[in-house]
């Protein structure tokens, strides 16, 4: 992959890129996400990953030390950022700094994908326990976020 | 910029993000080209910018030690890439490993864009010579790139 060259884009997948589940199946709580490697060469010192959900779809809720740097990258949804709720569109890009709870959910009927930006070298993500995932239901908006279908 | 949020996408500008000169004005060649950075913390330790050129324009013909990561973001062009020449268009990516002559052109009469993924350290770029610059237009496609209004 560090070699000199173009991998052409179609239908949301990248000629030579493997589309691998999002996870290890049990390892946390997601729903109907993909992973593809866009960019994984140390010597960047970053990942491009792209993530793409089905209708209905979702990305596990989680914290860490490590930031993201997010671009929506196809259809629409919505965000959970610390203890707000956001709707995103293709373009848009989210900075998700150290210890931010975040979530992307495909709540709008259609396929929904983003570009994720992240060190190569990086923290384990922290699930919420469930103390902490009471606190974050104390907001009503985040409460139906995270109730959505 | 590192704080938590979203920053709204609209006719290829970002909210919050300055739409700057691609570089300094005489410092290299380079033709009716911008920069945004749309990520630039430290804390990611890359950065994420987009350049994006008018019809017939074109980036700086140069080479350096750090890698880039390219994915074409807007519209079709053309890239040199070592010695070869090839079209590219929304959504491919380009991988540009260390020493590789690069250049981008809007070739196709229409705005060409591409976000550029690249280590927050890195070396200065390269330009050059005129006898690498005459080695690289004994390949023909590479002149007829290079001469391309």
């Amino acid at each position: 992959m560090s070699e000199a060259g173009i991998r052409e884009f179609g239908d949301f997948r990248w000629e030579g890129v493997e589309h691998r589940p999002y996870k290890e199946e049990g390892s946390a709580p997601f729903r109907a996400i993909s992973r593809q490697v866009l960019f994984g060469e140390a010597a960047l010192g970053c990942e491009l990953r792209y993530f793409e959900m089905e209708a209905g779809g979702y990305s596990t809720l989680e914290r860490h030390e490590h930031m993201h740097g997010v671009m929506i990258f196809r259809g629409r949804g919505h965000c959970l950022l610390g203890s707000a709720v956001r709707a995103v569109t293709a373009g848009d890009l989210v900075t998700i700094p150290a210890w931010t709870w975040h979530q992307f959910r495909a709540t709008a009927g259609e396929p929904f994908g983003f570009l994720c930006m992240v060190n190569h070298e990086r923290d384990r993500p922290q699930l919420p326990t469930a103390a902490e995932l009471a606190a974050l239901r104390q907001v009503a908006e985040v409460a139906a976020f995270l109730d959505k279908k």
